[in-house]
């Protein structure tokens, strides 16, 4: 077998055979296909794409590039969500010590954020002495005893993904369907969960810019997961604005602490909620969502959510003091009070800039080796719909570097959109994919 | 300017600027951008193409990437002769003699054979001491002096070309017409002639494998060489059949030698008479191709054209005697004869595979680090139309490594048809393509 005639095959438009698939994915994970050659197949992917077997197989070779974790000695019915990644997205936070604390096990492998769009891992990070890198037993221990631990994904699942990502996120080759697809699964079939609840997002802040783009991506990842013998479902959901109102990692965590003592609801309280009672669902801890989502709401109206979250950050040497007292929690020595130069109604509040904005005061990383600062970012007053006076504040921009500020504050009115038309914000979650098909809602 | 825009812009089919392509080309180099961004632009020009001002560009780019030859002190206007590749094609070897001894200069820069097409300068070299790397004084007083030089084409002329090339040929990005039409005309453009005629073969042996993609590669060097300022002009031959009856290295400079004592005719005499027709025109040394066609032949029958390659030969430090008696040149110890199983008509004889039989036994190079053997290859017996006998000889194949036999004989029986059917060869010459558009022959 030769990579030469691979790169044909796909140039042509041909289908590549399980063991061709599996020939580059190892070559070039040994190093023994050089990346030059895997670019001009991954750019013969791009325009002539891979049928639904392919890229179960390109999954495959790809999950079985490393080591794939063993959840068995953890009881019940192990569910793992995963977010294609949005701003202001603290569902993570919340939904997993609500589920636990309905006696739902949450063994949550996490990454970190990349880009304008943040990690459940940098967010923890933010509190005080919170650790992430648990040993394999800690992490089953700490299942079995709170049915609640969280740890950063290990460099050992999926290398070739991270090698074959590392090289599309240079070459323009990121943005394909079935390689978004099973670079996400190759991960997530990995970490070794019973079943998988995808969260697939579209709108300005999501990799998916569209609805059907949305559908079209959470359709491949379903049929792959379920071929793949995993239970595996997905939500389709708005993230045309940010989800909440924080985006910045302590920011975000204090936000989640609000949702989790039931001092704050909207949109990030609702998706949370959904994706517990799906999950709950698929753990077989419940039998429908009108109910699930029952115990999921009283379980924050008796508080038994949010001392679930104290407990869960104890188990994993945080300070919870810092969870008591959400103002110890890091936060920019500077605050910038962006107000609106004219009266009307927010039409738009673009994520991607919003989360751009966060990413230039420093809540995110522009590269690889960037740190995060964990106190700074923004909280926006407003949401689409919203009624703005001239003069009001729109948003608050934690920061602690100056410099920063003019562009951050430039990015924020760039995103927000005012006009007179009074316009209502999108519908939350438009649908869901299982392996009985796409339904919209 | 960032190479992964670039990427990008020609990935959407967008047309490149000229300062986009001068970076890339530059870049690569200079190895400040790395291969595997640039394979997977090539893969983005392979399915999205150039248009005719990128090729230009791209031609220029790749050409000043290196020396450009001044040829200012060679008297007279220099033509150069460039063909895009066959098998049994010496007509450089004929060529250049014949127009030296029609007073007509030529200034001849060749490369060197790779796969299953031969190279001007490896067949040269089977003459003992013939020496092709001749400094830029002795080329210059050599084509001043007996009005013809042959030198190796040196490292130093579009080192841009060299690497993008050896990139595209691992990378599955050969085949792509403006890749082909600006590789080939920036070496030809820097290596400093006045005027360019063009070869383009199509046909089995051939890149390119139809008449129509002839003529496309056709028209877009010719547009390009003008384009530039430099008087450019291409003949679409025939490539189905080889050209000469010889191929190999010594085999085909003793059946040079044959056609301009005027002992050896047919498509290669034709072909050579045609090409230095349109030389001695473009050169301004004849008005039209009547003309110089008349001088062309009386100087093979009075033997001038011969006795210009003896000087020839003598000049650039070869042992003339191998020459005058071609006996002594180099040839395979052993000889063995392909004999037709049947009786009937040869309806083809696939040149690509002729070419490939004599790689095999050594006449060719594998790859860059492989060594010809001067002496072997195979002579054909036959031609396209001819009348065969059961047990006739269709070939002779001259070897000297015994294990490599078996293999030969395999690819000219696969190569050699015969039938029933008396077929005539296609026609040699097809058209011309010059500034003035398409003529169909």
């Amino acid at each position: 077998m030769r990579i030469y005639d691979i790169i044909i095959k796909k140039r042509e438009g041909d289908e590549l055979t399980d063991s061709e698939i599996e020939y580059f994915v190892n070559g070039f994970t040994n190093d023994q296909i050089p990346d030059y050659q895997i670019s001009a197949l991954l750019m013969c992917i791009y325009f002539n794409g891979l049928n639904m077997r392919e890229t179960v197989s390109l999954t495959k070779a790809m999950m079985n590039s490393g080591e794939i974790m063993d959840l068995s000695a953890i009881k019940g019915i192990i569910t793992d969500k995963h977010s294609t990644g949005g701003v202001g997205d603290t569902t993570t936070i919340i939904l997993a010590p609500l589920l636990a604390s309905c006696g739902v096990p949450v063994a949550k492998m996490s990454g970190r954020g990349l880009g304008h769009t943040g990690g459940t891992i940098d967010k923890m990070e933010s509190i005080e002495g919170f650790k992430t890198n648990l040993s394999k037993d800690e992490f089953v221990e700490n299942v079995n005893k709170y049915k609640i631990a969280l740890a950063g994904q290990t460099g050992k699942i999926a290398p070739a993904d991270k090698k074959i990502y590392a090289l599309r996120d240079v070459t323009a080759t990121v943005d394909q369907v079935s390689l978004i697809a099973s670079s996400i699964m190759s991960k997530k079939l990995a970490a070794g969960s019973d079943a998988i609840l995808l969260d697939v997002k579209f709108g300005s802040g999501a990799f998916m810019k569209t609805q059907e783009e949305a559908f079209e991506l959470a359709k491949i990842m379903v049929d792959i997961g379920n071929d793949m013998g995993r239970h595996t479902k997905a939500l389709i959901t708005n993230m045309d604005e940010p989800l909440g109102s924080s985006v910045g990692n302590a920011l975000e965590v204090r936000e989640a602490i609000r949702v989790l003592r039931g001092e704050s609801g909207g949109a990030l309280l609702s998706l949370s909620i959904h994706l517990a009672a799906e999950m709950m669902i698929m753990a077989k801890e419940a039998e429908d969502t009108k109910s699930a989502m029952k115990r999921l709401t009283e379980s924050i109206d008796t508080r038994k959510a949010y001392d679930k979250f104290v407990e869960f950050v104890f188990a994993q040497g945080g300070n919870t003091d810092m969870i008591k007292n959400p103002e110890l929690l890091p936060v920019g020595k500077y605050k910038y009070e962006v107000r609106s130069s004219i009266e009307g109604h927010v039409n738009k509040i673009d994520a991607s800039m919003i989360g751009q904005a966060a990413l230039i005061v420093g809540a995110g990383r522009e590269n690889k080796e960037s740190k995060i600062d964990p106190g700074v970012g923004l909280i926006l007053h407003k949401r689409v719909g919203d009624h703005v006076d001239k003069d009001e504040i729109l948003a608050e921009i934690y920061f602690n570097d100056k410099s920063r500020l003019d562009d951050a504050v430039k990015k924020v009115f760039d995103a927000i959109k005012i006009s007179n038309a009074k316009i209502s914000a999108g519908k939350l979650i438009l649908g869901q994919v299982s392996k009985d098909g796409i339904e919209r809602f």
